[in-house]
């Protein structure tokens, strides 16, 4: 029996972003080191985790041999290679890759930073919130249009598109987004936490049966 | 003789991110129709756009069968898949990704900002370049540490992470950032453009061979 180290993941638990990568592992039965880091004590600025990731933030993949792995929407195109979740039809895949790089540019700049603000910077970045909500909800709208006609954002199944898409949509009402008037968008967030080996972004790492390093 | 329509790129010319699918498309000889989309006119936000890309902006490509595809990074993908600019190791590829996606969350919304409102939008944004020049110069200063040690970003060879970094890169310095402190990034500059087939941001479609439509 030889040692194998598992691949280990820098997280925080309330991060969507970590959130993506902890659903594709779970839904992939696959098992890794969780290593919680505290982004509100500055813990992604330390001189040790910028050796990691020069771009200070998490999630962060280390891969059994040590290399590293940063971008939440990169880490689960790796951890999924091959599966279900990434389509093979070159203009699927490529449709998937445009809701994922739009998710990074248009909705989580909104929706996730309005979820923060409200969470945790109340006091001192409220101001921003003028500006991010109608952002948000432009990017709410674009998805319910879409909604409206497809079960999921690429093909007749799940991908990696919808992952990305759902981890801050499903919590967007902690950034003050009244989901109610998107019934579509409610009806696709049903759809996606539906599926089997569904987590949700609050499940503990010994909540899960992959996360202890082990031997094989 | 059978006619072919050909793609159709919705493009504007000083855009980066347009910028990336002409310079991938000239590397790799593609043929496409050319259509300049005025964004200062508010074309982009026009119902007849708005019906072709909900996100309401360029570039957008139409290919043949009248499919759309919008994002840049997602549509160099597409026209590259196969070619030499995308890493088949796992690792590798996904590595690219991380610098994309990293590209349009931290380098893109700084450098192509400031560069846009020194550009076309100084008397009513120029408020915001105190925010904008230290994260632009955080994510050149990212990019120099890491060409300090390496001559591409990902592997030994120009992979679609240079394209998607070079093009808002090469123009910094439009956008206030003297690149003068930054040496190896400045050698990565000349190493990208020394390539065969290279294109400048300004190069106007019909000086290009493949801007036609044509039969076949
Ligand atoms: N584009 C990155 C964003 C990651 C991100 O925003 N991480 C946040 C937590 S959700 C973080 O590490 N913040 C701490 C910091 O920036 O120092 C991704 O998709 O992984
Ligand atoms: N994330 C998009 C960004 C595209 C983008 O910013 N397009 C700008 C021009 S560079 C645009 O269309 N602006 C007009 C508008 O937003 O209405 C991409 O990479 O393609």
């Amino acid at each position: 029996m030889r040692y194998r180290p598992a691949m280990q993941l820098y997280d925080y638990l309330p991060s969507g972003n970590s959130y993506k990568v902890r659903w594709v592992a779970a839904q992939l039965g696959l098992r890794y080191d969780h290593i919680d880091v505290d982004i509100h004590a500055g813990e992604t600025q330390s001189k040790d985790f910028l050796a990691l990731n020069p771009a200070g933030q998490i999630p962060l993949l280390i891969l059994d041999d040590g290399r590293t792995l940063a971008e939440s929407n990169a880490i689960i195109r790796y951890l999924a290679d091959g599966s279900d979740l990434v389509p093979t039809d070159p203009y699927d895949h490529a449709k998937m890759l445009q809701w994922q790089f739009w998710e990074q540019y248009r909705h989580e700049p909104a929706i996730a930073v309005a979820r923060f603000i409200r969470n945790y910077a109340h006091d001192t970045r409220s101001h921003e919130l003028a500006a991010l909500m109608p952002r948000g909800h432009a990017a709410l709208a674009v998805m319910e249009a879409h909604l409206r006609h497809h079960d999921w954002f690429v093909g007749a199944q799940c991908s990696l598109a919808d992952v990305s898409l759902y981890a801050y949509t499903h919590v967007a009402e902690e950034g003050g987004f009244d989901l109610s008037q998107y019934s579509a968008l409610q009806t696709w967030l049903a759809r996606f936490s539906a599926q089997a080996n569904h987590i949700v972004i609050t499940a503990k790492p010994n909540d899960l049966a992959w996360s202890c390093v082990g031997t094989s």
